[in-house]
């Protein structure tokens, strides 16, 4: 099944990503490999899981947000233009920041949630390279960071 | 205008990196790609910003500081030999690392400083994917860390 | 000498790396490049250095589990099957994350620890990029973690 079967099979619409942008792009290209920025987990416009795990945002929470930082990784690859999406072959590397407090050390766990979405949608394509680790803040009191490498043909 | 010419136009002179070089160096090419290291706020051999943001830096001097890092990934191409410079076509990433005190999450306002001289050095090219995540110390206890990928001839 | 020949004259046995794996695994190629998961400084099975430096781990323990976590990188890359080891030519960038107290700001000397075993094993194409940075904490409460990207043949 095709990446856009996959979505459609797991009722995944990827949201629309909006221009114009500045400096910082959603995605840039360079030879057969795609660069994602950090991606926060927006959801109809709202940060979804925010303030560090477990205190503030339980590890269910943050990954859902991990999830959803994965959708979002997807839908800033359409900045690239029309049929972008589609030209993803597999995914290369993922990078998970997770905001934790100092005791909290299941950053894998929560990284887990984008990583399988990402099996689900490529398959053995979408197996990939990670570093998951703790951060003490994020951008918009987010709760999880993800930004991501993307192979393209 | 080419990025030599911005260079001078914004009155930036890139400061001179001087080896020996141990394991680690300031940029490594492979393919057309320049991997930057880790850049700190080094400017006339002092850090110009230290400690988290806002309890002891601000956000002003953490954005001047971001800059001075932007400023100080392309000076550190130049240890790839003469020419590596002029060579470079277009920025692919930047991640940002910005210092910061729990509360603190404006991490991309600090970033930007730094995306936004990559633009006006190298127009369209500048732009790029980023990553801009807190972390609760740096190196050398400066506010911002930031590393870059270029493309390059 | 040969990769090969230099992990030997150092005592270096890579551990080996089971799977099956996940969505997440060791290590992924694309092109002549290989992206390493982050590691983290596990010795026959355990943390070999635990929490922050420097209140519950010296400088010395973050040094030789920067080292350890190197040795892992390279221990990762043999997922990729056999003679994926032996074709690789060089390192091109080195991410390190130490887990660290507030006012610990010495990164850099924990990670040169890992960046020097990647000279020795591979000479001058060791050489690398680097970015060093602090973190509140790690997965499975570990000082240290690393990642890389090697360049292949």
């Amino acid at each position: 099944m095709s990446l856009r079967e996959n979505l459609q099979r797991l009722g995944i619409v990827l949201p629309p990503v909006s221009g114009p942008f500045g400096a910082y792009i959603p995605a840039k290209r360079v030879g057969n490999l795609v660069f994602v920025a950090g991606q926060l987990p927006v959801k109809d416009g709202q940060i979804m899981a925010l303030g560090p795990v477990p205190s503030r945002c339980s590890i269910e929470q943050a990954q859902a947000a991990a999830r959803q930082c994965a959708i979002n990784c997807l839908a800033a690859v359409q900045s690239l233009g029309p049929g972008a999406v589609d030209a993803l072959v597999g995914v290369v590397r993922v990078g998970a920041f997770v905001n934790s407090d100092a005791t909290f050390t299941q950053q894998p766990q929560v990284a887990n949630a984008a990583s399988e979405l990402f099996m689900e949608l490529f398959g053995d394509a979408g197996k990939h390279a990670r570093a998951a680790v703790g951060v003490n803040t994020l951008p918009r009191d987010a709760s999880v960071e993800i930004d991501a490498i993307f192979e393209t043909r």
